[in-house]
C-alpha cells in the first residue's frame, strides 16, 4: 500500500519543507537551495546535473542584476556551498536535474519541481504558522509565498521513493528541480537542454486551490494562459521643469502614455486576453523633467495566436509612446509561458492508480485555473513527440492567497502529493 | 575700504565652505550644520534662537519621514551635537536665527542664508573640485549641489563683519539661517515666527547664473514663479491580474491618467505657468493590479492668481483620476513659494553703496531668472508693512548647472557676496 | 408536404422583399413599413394592434429627434398612410402585433420579425443585386443592410400560411413585427406590453452567417452578449483658445479622456466583455475651446453580471472624465439587450419537424455568434414563466458582411426560413 | 480739416457696411464681395488687379472643398458677377488689389483690408442690430462676426478720399482687399505676389477691443502670436466591435490619444505658447470600430522659434498617435500667421498726424492683444526691406466678443478708422 511509505516519511517532509522555507532564494539565485537538494539527492544515489549542466544558459530570461548575483554567490560561499558546485552555478545558473535509471525497459517519466521564492516580506503576525513555529524566512523581502518550498520537498519525497523501490520499478526517471518559475523565466532553459526530448510521460503540479480540501487532487488543469513578460526602460533627457521645460524629453510621460494605452488593447474574439502594468517607476526630483522610467508588464492570451497578438500590440504601443515623447526605449522580454493542454487520456489512468491511496480522497478529472505556468514549455515539448503530460493540483485550505505575506498551506498536502506521484509510479512504472 | 575685511577673511570663507560641503544635510535634517553655524555665531557674540525657538513648527511643510528624522538625530548625537541643542531641534526643527543689536537707533535689517543640501550623489570625477581637493560629500546621495554651503558661509562672513564693527554700525540685524529651502518648505515657518515683522530692509540672494562672471552682481531679480508642491498617494485594491483583473482597483492607472492630464492644464493668458510630475512610483509585482501609487508634482504661476489656478486645476484632475479608477487619494501640499517683486528703489542704493568695492566690478539693476524661492515669504512679509526687500544674484562661472552631480562654483564669489552685504551695511547702517 | 406552400409563395416573397427594400425606414420611423405590412395582414384576416397599442411607449429607448419624427410623419402622410394609422403611430410608436386564434386548445406560439433599416448609404455598384435589379433604396443614407426586409417578408409568409391553414392548426399565434431592433431599442417596449406573458413557445431568427449555405439552418444560437448602449453629451464653456485658454471648460478633452479610458476597463474573469466608442464629435471652430462633445458608445458582457459591470465602469469613467475637465455630462441609455440562452429541448423537436422539408438540407443543433439581440427580452420573458424559446439562423452566402453598403443575401433563404416556421407550426400546432 | 470728409461720408459708410453684412462669404469664396468692391473702386478710378492677378494661387492655404467652390461660383454667376471677373477668380482666387499712383515722388504706402466672413449662424435676437434693422445675413451659417464688413467699408472710404484728393497727395497707394484672413490663409498668397516689396509704409488694423471707446485708437499692437493651423485625418480599418474587435484599427483612438497629448506639449521658457484641438469627429456607427477620424488644430508661439517648436511637437505627437493605433494619418497645414512687431517709430507720427481729428479723441501708443493675424506676412515683408509697418486698433463698445452670433459694433467706428487713415495720408503723403 503506497500510503505507508508516505505516512512514515511525513515528519521528514515537514522538516525538509521548513528548512527550505527558512532560507528562500529568488529565481536564478537558488544557490543554497540547489546545493541542499543536491546533497540529499546524492545521498539517495541519484545522478545529478547541476547548474550549467542542467540548463541552457542562453535560454534563461529575466536574470537578476549582476551585482545581486555576485552578492548571492558570496553569500552562498560563506554559507558553505562547495566551490565546485558554486562554479557550476556561477552567473545565475541554478537548479539541477536528478536522473535515475532502473536499467529495465520502461517508460521515461519526467517530473518537475520548482524551487524559487518571491520578493515578498513574510508576515510576522503570530497567527502565521511559520512565525509561530519559528521557521519564518530569515531573509528580508524574500519568501516562499507560492509553495515552492513544498514542491521541492515533494520532489525529495518522490526521489526517496524511487531510490528505495528501484527493484519494483522499471524505466527511467528524470526529476527536474527547476529555478525561476516565477515570471516564467527558468523552464524554457531547462527544457532546451533536452531532458524531456524522449519522455513518455510528464507530471508536474501545484499545491493550492482552496476550493479543494486536503486529499482532493485534480488530474489535469485547464485555463493556463500563454503569456509574455516585458521589462520596459524609457530614456529621455532631464531638464529643470521651471526654467526649461521645453528642453526635456519626458520619459515619465512616455511610460504613462504607454500604460494608459496598454490596457486599451482591443479584446480578441478568439479568446481571453489579459494585460497588466504591474510596476512603474519614473523620475528623480520634483522639479526635474523625468529622464528615466521603467515598467514591468505582462500580456496573456488563451491561445498562442491571441497571446502573440497581445505581445505585438503591446510592443507597438510602447514604441509609439516613446516616439511620441521623443525618448528611447528598450523592450526586454523577461519571461514567457505557453498554453497548456493536458492530455485527457491521463485522467482515467491517474484515477485508477490513485484509487487505493488512503490519503487521496477524490481525484477530480480537471480543475479550472487562470494564471500562467512555464511548465508549459516542458508539457509542450513532451507532447510534441507524442508523449503524454499533465499539470495536477493538490488541494489544501488556504487562509490567504498565493503571493500573500501570510500565504501558508496545510502541510498534510505534501504527503498527498507525494502519494499521488508514488501511485503513478506504482501504477505506470511497476515492474512487479 | 570694505574690501580689505573680505580679503583677509577669504581663507576662512574657503575653510568654512569646504567643511560644510563635506557634511551636507537634507532639509529639516540640518542638525550638525545648525550646530556648527551656531557655535561660530556664539563665539562672535550673537544672540541665538535655535530650532523650535527659530521657527513655527506647525508651519513647516514636507517633513522627512519620522524614521529618517530619528536616524539623523542619533547620528547628530554621536557626532557630538550637544543634548541641549538637540532637544531644541528635535523632530526636524532645524535652523537658527542670530540677532545683533547695536543699541543705537537705526534700521532693522534682515538677511537670509539657506543651509540645506540636496538628495544628489556627488560626482567622483577627478575634474570635480571637491573630489580633487578632497572635500567631497561624506554622505551617499546627499550633496550641496545648489551652493547653500556657500550661502551659509556668506552668512558667517557677514556676521563676523557685524561683530567686529558694531561701533560703526547702528540699528538691529537679524540673520536667518534657514533650513529646507529646497522644495519651498522652510521659509514659511521661519517667517511665521515674526522675525521680520518690523524689518525696514531685507536682503537675500543666490550664487550663480553663469551669464555673470565673478564680480558682477545683480541688485534685484525678476521672474520667480509662485509655486505649490504636492505629494500624491493613490490607494486602490490589488488583485491577480490573470485571475481576477475585474476585482482590482488600479492605483497605477489613476496616477498615469492624472499625470497625462496634468501636463494638459490649459495655459493662462495672465502669465507663465509650469507643471511637472517629477516622480511616479506604482505597483509591486508584474502580475498584480497595482494597489498603491505615488507622485511628486509641482505647479507654478507668474502671479499668485495664476499659481492658484494651476493648483486648483491640478487638484481637480487628481481627484477625478482617482474617482475614475475608483481609488482613494491623498493630496499633500509639501511646499509653497510666493511671487517675488523686488523693490526697485533699492537698486540705486545698492549701486551707490557698492561702487567703491574692489571686488564688485558691476552691479546690474536686475536679472531675469526662472524657478521658485521661498525667500518670497520673507520678502512679502517685509513689504507688507512697508519695508524694502530684494533678492540678489552673485555671478560665478558654472561648468554644470545647479542640482547637477558636478555642480561647483568659483570660491571667489563668496568674498564678492560678503563684500556686497558689507557694503550695504556700511552704506545703510553706518553710524560714522 | 410543407415545402409546396413555400414553393408557390416564392415569387410573392421576392416581391414583398424588394418592395420593402426600396423604402427602408430607420428605427421608430417605420410608418410606411408598418402600414404596408398591416394592410397585407388585414387582408389575410389577422387581428392587428398597431403602434401605441402594440408597444409600451415609455419603454422605448433611443428615440429619433423630434424633428426627424415630425418630418417622417409628414412624409408618411403624403405617401398615403391613413390618418387613423398615423395617429396610432404618432411620436415614433411604430410596429404592430398580428394575432390569430384558431379557437382550438393548443399552444400560444410567438414569432418575432424585426422591420427597421440602418443609416447606411446603399452601394450603387453594378455588382450589387438591388442596384442591378433596380430595387435599391430610394432613401439616401438609409438601407436594409441587415436583412430586416427579409425578416418582415418571412413574417408575411408565415402569416399567410396560418391564415390559409387555420383548420389544420390549433392554439393561438402572435406575430410581433418589431420596430427598432438596431441598437436594441424596440423589443423591450413590445415585450412590456405583455404579448408573450403566457406564450408556450417563441421563435425568432436571422438571415445570415456565411458559414452556412442556403438550406442549412441552426436550431439555436449561442454567444449573444448582453449589451447597453449610451449616448453621452458633455457641455463645457467655450473660450478663445489664443486669448483666454484658461476660461474654457473643454468638452472635447472630457470626451477624449473618457474614450481613452473606456477601452481600458479591466477584462472580467467571468466572461467575454466588449466596449466601443463608435462615434465622437466635438468642437466648433479651430480656435475655440470646445464647448460641446458627443459620443455614442456600447458595452457588452457574456453574462448579465459582466454586462452590468461594464456599464457601471463605463458610467464611472465618463462621469470622472467630465469632472476632471469641469464640464457637465448627460449619460443617456439608448439601447439594451439581454443574454440569450436558447432552450436546448427545442433542438430535437425542430430537427424532427424539419426533416421532411425539401428546402431544409441540414439542421445544426446550435451555432456560435457574437453580437447582441433585443429579441433577448422576448426570449427571457417567455422563459421566465416556463415557456420555451429560441433564436435560429438561416444560412445564406454573404459576399459582404451585415451592415455593409453592399450587404445582400440569396433570396432563396426567405423560403427556407418560411418553411422552417411552417414546419414548426405543422409539427407543434397541428390539429390533424 | 480731415474730419469733414468723413462726416459727409458717414451715411455712405453705413450703407456699404450693411450691404456687405447682408451677403457674407467665407474665405476664398468672396466672389460677390470682391466684385462689389471692385465695381466701386473702378468707379473711383483705381487700377485693379483681381483674383489670380492679385495673389499667388499656390501660396493659398486651407482652400474650401472643390464642390463648395463650384457651388459658390454658380451662385455668383446667377447673382450677376461678370463672366470675365468670374474667370479671374475661378478656383477660389478671390480678393483684389487697388492701385493709385499720384505720379508724384513720395512714399509707397500700403493698406490692407480683409473681407471674409465666418461659418457662424447670425443671431435672430431682436436686440441684435442687424436683425432689428434688417441687414442680417441672408446666408445660413455664414456671418460677418469679426467686423470684416467694416474693414472692407473702411477700405472703400480710404479709396474715396484718395480718388478725390489726388492733387494734394504724393507717392503711390496700394490697397489690398484680402480674402481668407480667418484661419491665416490668404495674406501669404497676396504678399507673395510682391505688392509690398518696395512699400515704405504699411497700415492695417482691426475694429474692436471693448476696453477702448469709439474715438480711441491704438497706434500699434503687441502680442500677436505666430501660429500654424493643421487639419488632421486618420484612416484605420473598421470592424464589428462585438464580433471582431481585434480586426479593427481604431482611428478614433488615434485622434483621442493625439488630442490628449497635444495639450500636454511642454511650456516653453522663451515665450507664450498655445495649442487647441478645436474640432474632432470620428466614427460612424456605435458598434463599429471607427475607421476615420478628423481633427482641426492650431498651435501658437510668442516667437517664430517657439511657434515652430509647437508645430514640430504637435506633428510628432500626431504621427506617433497614428502609429500607436496602427492607422495612417495625413497632416495638412491649412493656415499660418507670423509674429508681428510694429514699428515704434510710427507711434509719434500717428499721434501727431491724428491730433487735429475731431473724431479721434485719444491715440494710445500701443495695445496688448492676443490672437493671431496673417497681416503679419505683409508687415514682415515691408520691414524686411526697411519699410515701416503697424497694425492698429479702433475702439468700439462690444456687447459680444468677436466670433459670437451676436457680434456687432458701433458704426461710428467706421468713420474713426477712415479718419485715422485719412490723417495718415494727409500727414505723411501730403503734397501741399
Amino acid at each position: 500500500m503506497s500510503s505507508n511509505f508516505v505516512k512514515e516519511l511525513a515528519p521528514q517532509l515537514v522538516e525538509w519543507r521548513r528548512t527550505l522555507h527558512k532560507l528562500p532564494e529568488l529565481g536564478f539565485l537558488e544557490y543554497i537551495t540547489t546545493y541542499r537538494l543536491g546533497k540529499e539527492l546524492i545521498s539517495m544515489g541519484f545522478t545529478l546535473h547541476v547548474g550549467k549542466d542542467a540548463l541552457d544558459s542562453d535560454a534563461r530570461m529575466g536574470l537578476p542584476a549582476t551585482e545581486d548575483i555576485n552578492a548571492h554567490e558570496e553569500k552562498a560561499a560563506k554559507w558553505g556551498v562547495d566551490a565546485e558546485w558554486l562554479e557550476k552555478m556561477r552567473g545565475g545558473n541554478t537548479g539541477l536535474v536528478a536522473i535515475w535509471d532502473t536499467g529495465k525497459q520502461g517508460d521515461h517519466v519526467g517530473f518537475r519541481f520548482d524551487i524559487d521564492a518571491l520578493p515578498i516580506n513574510e508576515s510576522t503576525d503570530e497567527s502565521h504558522l511559520p512565525t509561530k513555529n519559528n521557521f519564518i524566512s530569515d531573509e528580508k523581502n524574500v519568501m516562499h509565498a507560492c509553495g515552492h518550498d513544498g514542491h521541492a520537498t515533494i520532489g525529495l519525497g518522490v526521489a526517496k521513493f524511487i531510490s528505495e523501490n528501484t527493484d519494483s520499478l522499471k524505466g527511467r526517471f528524470t526529476l527536474l528541480f527547476q529555478p525561476a518559475e516565477e515570471g516564467g523565466r527558468g523552464a524554457r532553459a531547462m527544457t532546451a537542454k533536452g531532458w524531456l526530448d524522449d519522455a513518455h510521460r510528464f507530471y508536474s503540479g501545484h499545491i493550492g486551490v482552496k476550493s479543494m480540501p486536503v486529499g482532493t487532487i485534480a488530474a489535469t488543469t485547464k485555463g493556463f494562459l500563454a503569456s509574455t513578460k516585458f521589462n520596459i526602460s524609457f530614456k529621455g533627457v532631464s531638464s529643470h521643469a521651471g526654467m526649461h521645460p521645453e528642453l526635456g524629453k519626458n520619459a515619465l510621460l512616455a511610460a504613462t502614455t504607454a500604460a494608459n494605452n496598454l490596457y486599451g488593447i482591443p479584446r480578441h474574439n478568439d479568446g481571453v486576453t489579459r494585460v497588466n502594468v504591474g510596476k512603474l517607476t519614473a523620475g528623480s526630483g520634483r522639479n526635474i523633467i523625468p529622464e528615466d522610467s521603467y515598467m514591468e508588464i505582462e500580456v496573456r492570451g488563451e491561445t498562442q495566436e491571441v497571446a502573440d497578438y497581445m505581445a505585438e500590440k503591446a510592443t507597438r504601443i510602447i514604441r509609439a509612446a516613446a516616439d511620441m515623447h521623443d525618448v528611447e526605449c528598450i523592450i526586454d522580454p523577461v519571461g514567457i509561458t505557453e498554453v497548456v493542454v493536458c492530455d485527457e487520456t491521463l485522467i482515467p489512468q491517474i484515477q485508477e492508480w490513485c484509487k487505493n491511496s488512503e490519503l487521496i480522497t477524490e481525484v477530480l478529472p480537471e480543475i479550472q485555473v487562470s494564471g500562467s505556468e512555464d511548465a508549459s514549455f516542458m508539457i509542450n515539448k513532451v507532447q510534441e513527440h507524442g508523449g503524454k503530460a499533465t499539470y495536477m493540483l493538490f488541494g489544501t485550505k488556504l487562509d490567504y492567497p498565493h503571493h500573500h505575506p501570510q500565504f501558508d498551506y496545510e502541510e498534510d498536502v505534501l504527503g498527498v502529493a507525494v502519494d499521488t506521484f508514488v501511485s503513478i509510479l506504482r501504477g505506470g512504472s511497476s515492474d512487479v
